[in-house]
C-alpha cells in the first residue's frame, strides 16, 4: 500500500557536546522517509529552495523514496540552527529561516492522491487540512503538530483532529494541547477530540500508544552512545507508518508491532548526527534490533503470584 | 525467608496541589514495610522520638510488620516538610528536623541478625556498613542512597557498593554517583563498582533493572490520578524485596517479576497522600494490578518481520 508524507525539508545546523554539523539534510519529511524507506517505499511532498543539494536527496532516493512531489521554489531553503545541552535533555533554537517554506502550499501530484497511508508532518494545520482535501480515501491518516501551532492555530488544529485517525506528538505537545500535565489524562482528552488512537513520544523514556481501552508502552532502545536527538520523533513516525503500510493492517496488535519499529528507527536516528545513523542500516539490522526489544520488557508472570 | 529493613521513620508534612498533610507517618522504613508486608512479613530497625504516634505503627503491625527493632529515644522524631510543584514533577524541601535520627546507631536484635533479605534504606553509608557487620549470611543485600551521601560520604559509599548485591536508586542519584548523564552508562559504572545488579527508578517513567548482559524495563502503571509521589521509591523497594523473599529466588526471571511487584506498590503509594494508598489494598488487588502490567508492554513480534 502506498505511503505518503507531507512535511518539511530543511538544512539543519546542529551543535551538540560531541560536535557540530552545518547545513545537513534534515526536516520532518527527510527523517520520516529515510527511516520509513527501510521498510516500504515512501512518497514525499515538500518544498526546497534553489540552494538545496538535490543530488543528496537523489542519492537517498535509491532506497525507495519518491521525491517527485517535491517542488523547487525560488528563494532559499528552510534552515534551522539549534544547540543541545550537555546532557542532550534540552535544546535551544538559535535560528529559524523559513525561506521557501513560508509560502509552502502542498499540492499533491495526481498519482499521490490515492495514497492509503498518509503522514501529515508538523506544518501549519490549515495546510494539513488542505492536504486532506486532496487525498481520496486513505486507510490511515496520522498527523503531528507542535507547540507553535497549538498556541497560534488551535481552531484549525481541533478541526484537523476530527479528521485524522491518530495523533502522534511528544509529551510536551500532548500536555499543552490538552492543558493537562498528566500524560494519561492528556491522552484521553485527545481521544475525546477525534482520533481513535494517540501516540505520545517521550524521548529517552520511550513512547505510549493510548487507545480507548488499552495502553501500550514501548521503551526507548537502551543506548550508551547518543550523539544527536534531532529527528528521532520523525524517524519514529517513519518506522511506525512504514511498518503499517508494509504489513497492510491497522489492527491493535499490528499497531503495537509498529510502535517497536518506530522505536527502533528512533534509536538509529540518535546514534549519529542528522540522518547519518541510517547510512549503513539494512532491513536485517532493523529486524535484529526489533528482536532485542522483546527481551527488554519480557517478564513471565504466569508463576508470579504464589 | 526473613526480610529486614533498616531506614528512617519520619513524620511528614506534605503540600501538593491537591491538599496537604501534617505529621503523617512516613520515612523509608515505613513505606517499605507497609508495601512489602502485603507480600511477606517485614522486620524493621529504626528510631522514633518520644512524640511518635506509636499506636499508629502498632495498627500497621497487624499486617505483618515487626516493629520490635524500633528504638524509642529521648528527643523529637525525624520530621520532613516538602512542597510539590503543580505537576508533581519537582519538589522543594521546606524543612528537615533530624531529631533523634541524628544520633541513630542501628543495633539489630539478635533474632534479626540471621535475616536473609536485607534492605538498607537511605541512611549514612557508614551506618549501612555498620548494619552489614551485624548480619550473618544474607542471601540478598540491597541498598539505597541519596545525593547528600554521594557528595559527603563517597568513600564509605564506594566501600558499601563493594559489599551489596544490588543498588536501588533513582536516575538522578545514578547520574550523580557515576558522573555520567547517560543512564545506561551510569548503570555500567555502578556494576563495575561492586553490585551484580542495579535498579534505577525513573518515577512516572518506570524503572530499569540493569544486569551485566541484559536490561529489563518496567513502565510505571498508567495512572490518571496521582496525589502524592512521596514514598513511591521506598514502596517500590518494599514490593521488590518482599516478592523475592516470598518466592525465595534471586534468579534473573524472578528479579523481573519482582520489578513488576515493585512498580505495582509504587503505583499505590502515589494514589493517595502518605501511606493511605495502601489502606484498603489486599493481596488480591495486588495480583490484579500486576496482571494489568502484562498487557501494558505485551507485543507479539513472532510475525513482525514479513
Amino acid at each position: 500500500m502506498s505511503l505518503l508524507v507531507v512535511g518539511s525539508i530543511a538544512l539543519d545546523s546542529i551543535f551538540t557536546p560531541f560536535g557540530e554539523t552545518a547545513d545537513a539534510l534534515g526536516g520532518s519529511a527527510v527523517y520520516f522517509s529515510v527511516a520509513g524507506s527501510l521498510l516500504h517505499p515512501v512518497q514525499v511532498v515538500g518544498v526546497i529552495g534553489h540552494d538545496y543539494p538535490a543530488a543528496e536527496l537523489d542519492r537517498l532516493g535509491t532506497r525507495g523514496i519518491d521525491w517527485s512531489g517535491v517542488e523547487r521554489a525560488e528563494g532559499e531553503s528552510f534552515r534551522w540552527k539549534g544547540k543541545y545541552s550537555y546532557d542532550l535533555q534540552s535544546r535551544e533554537t538559535l535560528e529559524t529561516r523559513l525561506g521557501v517554506f513560508a509560502d509552502f502550499q502542498p499540492k499533491l501530484p495526481e498519482r499521490f492522491r490515492s495514497s492509503e497511508f498518509l503522514f501529515l508532518g508538523n506544518i501549519d494545520p490549515e495546510l494539513q487540512l488542505g492536504v486532506l482535501d486532496q487525498v481520496h480515501r486513505p486507510t490511515l491518516v496520522v498527523c503531528d503538530t507542535m507547540n507553535y501551532w497549538i498556541q497560534s492555530k488551535k481552531p484549525a488544529l481541533l478541526d484537523l483532529l476530527g479528521r485524522v485517525d491518530l495523533l502522534l506528538v511528544n509529551d510536551s505537545e500532548a500536555r499543552e494541547l490538552s492543558g493537562d500535565w498528566n500524560i494519561h489524562r492528556a491522552g484521553r482528552w485527545i481521544l475525546a477530540h477525534g482520533p481513535k488512537r494517540v501516540v505520545i513520544k517521550q524521548g529517552e523514556h520511550g513512547a505510549l500508544l493510548i487507545e480507548p481501552s488499552r495502553t501500550f508502552y514501548v521503551p526507548a532502545f537502551p543506548l550508551e552512545t547518543v550523539f544527536d536527538p534531532t529527528g528521532a520523533g520523525d524517524a519514529f513516525a517513519g518506522g511506525f507508518m512504514a511498518y503499517l503500510a508494509r504489513t497492510r493492517s491497522v489492527s491493535e496488535d499490528n499497531m503495537r508491532r509498529a510502535m517497536v519499529y518506530g522505536a527502533t528507527m528512533g534509536s538509529y536516528a540518535v546514534e549519529q548526527f542528522g540522518i547519518r545513523g541510517f547510512d549503513n542500516i539494512s532491513l536485517d539490522h532493523v529486524r535484529q534490533r526489533v528482536h532485542l526489544f522483546r527481551d527488554l520488557t519480557h517478564v513471565s508472570l504466569a508463576e508470579a503470584v504464589p
